[in-house]
């Protein structure tokens, strides 16, 4: 077999064997099929596209590439969630704990935050004592203990996807859904879970900015993940505004307490109702209503706030902050951003991706791999997309613990909002729903 | 500038800019700009195509990226030619003493052959004495003097195309049009003449099998051609049928002379006429008919073949070869093809890149770059596409010093050549004609 031949089939729009597919990544893993050949590769898939089994067979040769995480000493149902990123998502703190509270099984390994959108990891390092790293055997009792524990990333998962990612992060092959699809999935088959329930985002703080490309990945991920053994699910939601009104580690970490607590921003419960029932349909705990009803009760009655305590503790954090949210301390400076126009309007629209940026601006998130996170920086939003505004109105809060950040973040964060004449048009939270040979739009 | 914005351009099917050209072709050449990324933007541009400025810069920065030859001292209007390589292709020995005798100058660099295509320079090797590398001067003093030399490639010509070619040979994107028209035209533009003759072969035993193509890679070479101030015309010729009878070096060199005395067989002969009608009128000699007609005089004259024995003598070689082409040694073992099978038809196809092979096995080409040449080796067709044949005639004759090749080469000529119950269709020899602003069918 000659990666040349492979790479002229692909060009020639051929099916590629699963025989070829398992060749090309292993021998790019190892080394003998060097970067310039698989870069051709990549934008011959770019242009050409890859089948449901084609890219069936790569993402499980990528998963194979590494560590195959075996969760079969935790009892029970595992499942795993996957966000493809966006800002102010803080869901999987909030969701976890819901289906956790039914006995299904969370042992969900987390990124940390880089460029405009957060990560989970770092956002439960807010909270004082907390540690999310432990060995694979602790994880385990923790999970077995509480039904959930949420660590970084450590092992060596899918070390194929990190070196195609590198590939084609400066070759222009980023863009490609079957490529996208397949490294999402990679990790998630070497994370072990039984069933995945995945969140793509879309719209302006989001990797696919239409809708159209948004179920495309979401349909290619579902296909994956049932190809190869996982009930998988897919919601699509809307990331053209942030979710919630927090966005910033300690900031979002009060918000996940006040949602629990049945007091949260009304897109953010919503949405993780949604969610957490997605999540118990997985585990086959009952019909998409049933389950969307027993996330709402988990809520309303308590549960899912227990549920997050007993895990924070479990991981050593400080359950203090937890009950009383307000311990977390305030940063040093704030910063009003006031509506100054003399006109009277909306909300029009809000570039998430630049309220994200303006986020790692006052040091809620990193731009580079190894900056320091200021866990009490950030924003509130007092307004968001639709609300009726005049001149005077507070539009959002700045918070950061270094004054000189608050300049050009509150140049971004005024950038970032346009104000209209006319109530703009009220999207839905979520957009459609992609299972198995069905799809669903709302 | 980055290269991956670049590739992010092409990928998406926009413009590049001259500056981008040039950077990327300079920076890849001087190794800042890796293989890897340079072939994701190959890929590219095989998807995506160039425009004809675009070509025609890329063309101009290869060309530039070596020598330039400088051909000012020589008088006169330089006139060069270029075949995309075919089997038993011997136009240029016959057609340069042509044009050379109306004061057309020929000064060429011209290839050796690889693989199943025969180069110039090997079979003007097969002339005893015959010298084909030369100092700058001595080269430019040989055409002063004679009207024309062919010599071997020298110096440092497009070492750009040099290494794209490398690169392209092993990621599957040599087959685009724009590559392969930059690639030939980078060299021909540092070559240094003031106006091209393409001879575009199409068929089996071409690079572009089909018309369409073949009149594409026309047009874009024309293109590049005009833009960069050389006057260019592009016949695209027959490659379904290998040209002449003769197929090896020595064996063509007769063949050359038996066409300039007027002897050739008919399709050789034409379309020498009509390529070297076509050199005349790039040098301003007159009408496409006026400079026909002189092509033909110079052959029926025997202007021509005295100007072949001039270029001979002044490159060393021994002109009894050509005076009395019996002379040429003959080689140790023949073998005659014979129609065995029982059927009466017409020859209804060969193989041009089937016969251009068993020529090589014979001994007539080199297999790998460091191969020795067998001058007498080859294979003499007896019949043609078109040809009635019976059970007994004699095909071919094939020719070698080495026995042990016979066995192979029989078979793989008797494969190159299928015998049908009804005559074939004939074919055009020249299939279209292709000058700036206007493409002629024929």
């Amino acid at each position: 077999m000659r990666m040349y031949d492979i790479i002229h089939k692909k060009r020639n729009n051929e099916e590629l064997t699963n025989e070829e597919i398992e060749y090309m990544i292993n021998h790019y893993v190892s080394g003998e099929i060097p970067d310039y050949q698989m870069s051709a590769m990549l934008m011959a898939i770019y242009f050409n596209g890859m089948n449901d089994r084609e890219i069936s067979t790569m993402t499980n040769v990528m998963a194979q590439s590494g560590d195959m995480v075996d969760l079969s000493s935790i009892d029970g149902i595992k499942v795993d969630k996957h966000s493809t990123g966006g800002v102010g998502d803080k869901t999987t703190l909030i969701i976890a704990p819901i289906v956790a509270y039914y006995g299904v099984k969370v042992a969900k390994m987390s990124g940390r935050g880089l460029g405009h959108t957060g990560g989970t990891v770092d956002k439960m390092e807010a909270i004082p004592g907390l540690k999310t790293n432990f060995s694979q055997e602790e994880f385990f009792d923790i999970v077995n203990k509480t039904g959930i524990s949420v660590i970084g990333q450590s092992g060596n998962l899918a070390p194929a996807d990190k070196k195609l990612y590198a590939l084609r992060d400066v070759t222009a092959t980023v863009e490609s859904i079957p490529l996208i699809a397949a490294s999402i999935m990679s990790k998630k088959l070497a994370a072990g879970s039984d069933c995945i329930l995945l969140d793509v985002k879309t719209g302006s703080g989001a990797f696919m900015k239409t809708l159209d490309d948004s179920i495309s990945l979401a349909e290619k991920m579902v296909a994956i993940g049932e190809n190869c053994g996982k009930k998988t699910v897919a919601l699509i939601t809307d990331m053209d505004i942030p979710l919630g009104n927090n966005i910033g580690n300690s900031l979002e970490i009060k918000e996940v307490v006040d949602t629990l607590n049945g007091k949260g921003p009304k897109d953010l419960t919503e949405i993780c109702i949604k969610l957490a029932g997605n999540m118990l349909y997985l585990a086959n705990k009952g019909s998409i209503e049933d389950c969307e009803k027993m996330a709402k009760d988990a809520i309303e009655n308590g549960y899912a706030i227990n549920k997050l305590i007993e895990m924070v503790e479990a991981q050593g954090g400080d359950i203090d902050y937890i009950k009383n949210p307000d311990k977390f301390e305030k940063s040093k400076y704030s910063l009003d951003i006031i509506l100054e126009d003399n006109i009277d309007g909306y909300i029009g629209s809000m570039n998430t991706e630049g309220l994200g940026i303006a986020s790692t601006m006052l040091g809620a998130g990193r731009e580079t791999k190894d900056d320091d996170i200021d866990f009490s920086a950030g924003i509130i939003l007092n307004k968001k997309v639709g609300d009726k505004v005049k001149t005077g109105d507070v539009l959002c809060t700045l918070y950061t613990n270094d004054e000189k950040r608050l300049e050009n973040a509150k140049n971004k964060v005024k950038s970032s909002i346009s104000i209209t004449k006319d109530m703009p048009k009220k999207l839905p939270l979520i957009f459609a729903r992609v299972e198995k040979n069905n799809i669903e739009k709302f």
